[in-house]
């Protein structure tokens, strides 16, 4: 064992001192608040000091009981508990729903612990297409029809729907709303995954018409990982935290204890007191999403300046995180003697990263909670490496 | 909401400032070092900035890969996985044997996560009795005669078993070696639940014949929570680190994802990379094993010169954790003007906390990692507090 790897001194982060704009890291960044509980949390399970009641949303010191409420308030629904991270939750959800097997439907822009979820609960899955390139949208109706499909080849309805709100690879936002309707009308339970927007953008679940919110405390809500964020409607409270039926054979399991959350929650220590620190900057912040638009539109406007650069997914993009394809940089990969890797070396050297290693045909982007005065250094920064690399730049 | 009682001045621990005996919390304390490191790596996703292959134990910078294999060392295991906590590598095992239905054999003294994720995974759930009142103690031939009951009952083996290593009420110390020998000769895998013992004492996983170790590096490992080490001999990585199945589906869900992790372990930021930064500490504490158990030894010692005071489970403790049965507290708590809440109060303006609130007729109490001096000052709180109250003290 080389123990000297794991010294302070050699765990620097890669993205040290630079504007990160990978497209997880922006809204887990936390807030000076979760910055200041840092240390006085730190340790294991911190927040158990006076547990009584033997599960972590249940306390009182500190009050988790009280967030819990509130984050259902935030996110209009009627109760939530906190998992060990959106994919956790999911799967606490799709396990209640899968006793005698049955399919879930899901929208094909999906994140994979999505189908993760779905194949560890033992679920059929079918996905809902999209519109394709370069759009990539997916249309409600789609909904209807897949659902009138898996009717037609498996002689029941779907056990349960889920639409990403908005998706990992293009950003787009999709129509939850009209999705929910969809979902009501066919009486199937609709999980909502806003891993990409609760905690960053409005959600209101009951007019999504939602059984389920799934939310990322990491990558939205300013906290350290892992913690996701359950939300549901109370009609779905009995199922998806049923407790454990042990109790007959030791005093030792309580009733109390929800299975499909291990019995209480894993998130006992900063993961939670980090969302808690930051709740309040969060319920704040997503008043301000179309600030955070108007960035971002800025952003891709001035990347489509590079020519041969264009934005793909729903235009003009309602989100922060953007993908775009980039063919020049491509162009300039195959003689460049740092090939493929030589646009996030660059921007690296310039002070931006967050780009994944080795990809020039298409790159994605988040801008989230930029200065403007970032944004604009990130955006510099492209266009001198687009010229120094001699692509035309429309300035 | 009244967003004000989450405000970083209002979010102050309970055990601020106090030396905390909680029997969760000892092992759990972070290193100097992992203090270190924690600004640095407290964003979100933090460890991820540089992720090519899409699972956290992959990842190179920060070196977790390398991390991985030093941590099966340590244990004499031949692979190592990092989980949402020791209750979720435990149902990542179970899940794996459980297909068919079948029972699973665990020590009566197993902690509650035990139970559930045998519960969520499905198993029939079998106990090994103790020896009951005053040692508790778990005889390793009981598990051989629990084997012929399980097949006289049912027609075939068990499909696992399972010890608690060191368990959570009398922090007995229980005879791995002698009950890996006998899974061996029934041909059943063996589970040592090492979340009180790997990280604080040595732990040799091929010395136990153990197939799987499970740690918990809150509990035991300097680390924030959550998270769980799930260590395991070659033979079950198959099974267990099974991967997804999805891929004709989309080329989203890479076939390198686990399905009993979620996919990708959600442990990408602070849990690995303090568990990471604590590492070489760990390494050296268990060395260091014995003079702990001196230390907890002349606690009980001394807590048992208040006449009526015994500690219970094997005697001489073997543990820092100890149960003490402290009927003359409870007798004071019936007239005392705090009720059952003299004791935590008291103790709490001596400057110590982690006793529950409430509870007078025995008490749990880890001294591992407190200095000769703070080991002092525990005793000496006790004991005033057992004279101010009219016990006798035998000094």
């Amino acid at each position: 064992m080389k123990l000297d790897r794991y010294t302070p001194e050699n765990l620097r982060r890669p993205s040290h001192g630079l504007i990160n704009i990978h497209p997880i890291q922006r809204g887990g960044i936390l807030t000076r608040e979760a910055r200041e509980v840092l240390l006085e949390w730190a340790d294991g399970y911190s927040v158990c000091d006076v547990c009584v009641k033997g599960r972590v949303d249940l306390l009182k010191t500190p009050p988790i009981e009280n967030l819990k409420h509130d984050v259902a308030e935030f996110l209009n629904m009627d109760e939530v508990r906190f998992s060990a991270g959106a994919r956790h939750a999911m799967f606490a959800i799709m396990r209640a729903f899968s006793e005698n097997g049955g399919t879930i439907v899901l929208d094909s822009l999906a994140h994979y612990t999505s189908y993760i979820a779905a194949e560890l609960s033992g679920l059929n899955i079918v996905e809902v297409p999209s519109t394709g390139y370069p759009e990539y949208d997916i249309l409600p109706e789609s909904y209807a029809q897949t659902f009138e499909r898996v009717r037609e080849e498996t002689g029941s309805n779907p056990v349960l729907a889920l639409l990403t709100h908005v998706d990992y690879r293009y950003g787009n936002v999709a129509d939850a709303v009209a999705v929910g309707k969809i979902c009501e009308e066919y009486g199937i339970p609709f999980i909502l995954n806003a891993a990409y927007s609760a905690g960053v953008m409005p959600v209101d679940g009951k007019r999504c018409k939602a059984a389920f919110v799934v939310g990322s405390g990491h990558k939205s809500w300013a906290a350290t990982a892992p913690i996701g964020v359950l939300a549901m409607a109370e009609e779905f409270m009995g199922s998806v935290l049923s407790t454990s039926k042990i109790k007959d054979m030791t005093e030792k399991v309580s009733p109390q204890k929800e299975l499909g959350l291990f019995g209480c929650s894993p998130v006992y220590g900063l993961p939670v007191i980090t969302l808690m620190a930051s709740f309040p900057a969060v319920v704040e912040r997503v008043k301000h999403w179309d600030d955070e638009v108007r960035k971002s539109r800025y952003f891709v406007k001035e990347m489509e300046k590079i020519m041969g650069l264009r934005q793909i997914g729903r235009r003009p993009t309602e989100h922060t995180l953007n993908a775009i394809e980039t063919p020049p940089f491509y162009e300039v990969s195959k003689t460049h003697k740092k090939k493929g890797y030589f646009l996030y070396k660059a921007l690296k050297n310039k002070g931006v990263a967050g780009l994944q290693p080795g990809l020039t045909k298409s790159i994605k982007v988040n801008t989230y909670g930029l200065t403007d005065e970032e944004t604009e250094k990130v955006v510099q920064a492209f266009k001198e490496i687009a010229r120094e690399n001699g692509l035309e730049v429309d300035d």
